[in-house]
């Protein structure tokens, strides 16, 4: 059955690709653009190096305008989040008989309500399947069996989460470093292969 | 590395099992038993017919009583049920660096907090891995792949959930009919074997 994982680069999605393919899934990553900047490239390559297929979906420009609408009132980034997450979750449960992402157990964002998956799950006839049963602990062992991991400092070059788009949006908007503000500098792990013996 | 999975011998906790085996940890069956009834034997059966390593980890009898007692003064075995449920993981963390179960994102009971979890982890040191990534229509046709499945009505001798030996002690205690109306008649669903392609 064909599994589309919700992808950015990163340990977490690219796990949850590796344990639905041990699985048995013909598993396809999907990286959703809001039309605003190409930042499904680096996701691309991780997807390429691990081999698995790999698509970008095209969303409304109009979604991310609404999401950055909430972060900028709010002035934190967790609910447009969100809700930039449910919407594409939505667009791949259009083609998709199972869904994934790398939601894992201590993640504050993006989470999502059992009742929306629930709703998700009855109303698009989807399977929706996350990491939430696997802590950070665990999830860092695995990745590092698995995969080559480059450690690195995110840019608008090497990340293809929803950050990305949202941070160059307020840029656009504002020019006046608000971006910054709400999402200050961080390390990634963005994955770039698999170890030899996998 | 060693995990273990608290197991009954039914699709949930034996899912758990093979996905670990899968993501290549050492994997070690694990049914707690308190002294009451000797329930873990259909776990062990099914354990066998696995190929899994299984063992029997004996628990003191109180764990139980106290657990009936709640259970009584309640009129439902939920809470009774958590209790044993979290006493049986840090019995299997004292032995294990990864201990797991089979509750998925739909399980109402055991349901464990994920502050507990945190707190788990932290003071024994163990990472915690469950199935609550999962819904039960991915779980039933995952295990419907993996394994051969008996549907049969549940008795006090093809049942390795908590739930035999705290009927058992329920009935000695009062012999008058509590523990069928707590726990109505139900169907399980027991794990017999692998499926061959698998």
């Amino acid at each position: 059955m064909k599994a589309c994982v919700l992808y950015s680069g990163g340990k977490d999605s690219s796990l949850m690709g590796a344990i639905l393919q041990k699985l048995g899934y013909e598993v396809e990553l999907v990286t959703v653009n809001f039309g605003c900047y190409p930042s499904w490239k680096p996701a691309a390559e991780s997807a390429s190096k691990l081999g698995f297929s790999h698509q970008v979906f095209h969303a409304e420009n109009e979604i991310l305008e609404n999401a950055v609408d909430i972060i900028l009132k709010e002035g934190y980034p967790n609910h447009g989040i969100n809700n930039l997450h449910q919407q594409a979750l939505i667009l791949a449960s259009q083609k998709y008989p199972v869904i994934a992402d790398g939601i894992r157990r201590d993640d504050r964002v993006p989470k999502l309500e059992t009742s929306m998956i629930q709703s998700l799950e009855d109303k698009k006839n989807v399977q929706y399947i996350n990491l939430t049963g696997f802590g950070h602990k665990t999830i860092d062992q695995l990745s590092q069996k698995f995969f080559k991991i480059k450690k690195e400092l995110t840019t608008i070059d090497n990340n293809s989460d929803y950050e990305i788009e949202i941070r160059y949006y307020i840029d656009k908007l504002r020019g006046d470093g608000t971006a910054s503000s709400i999402f200050p500098e961080h390390q990634q792990s963005r994955v770039i292969g698999w170890r030899e013996n996998e």
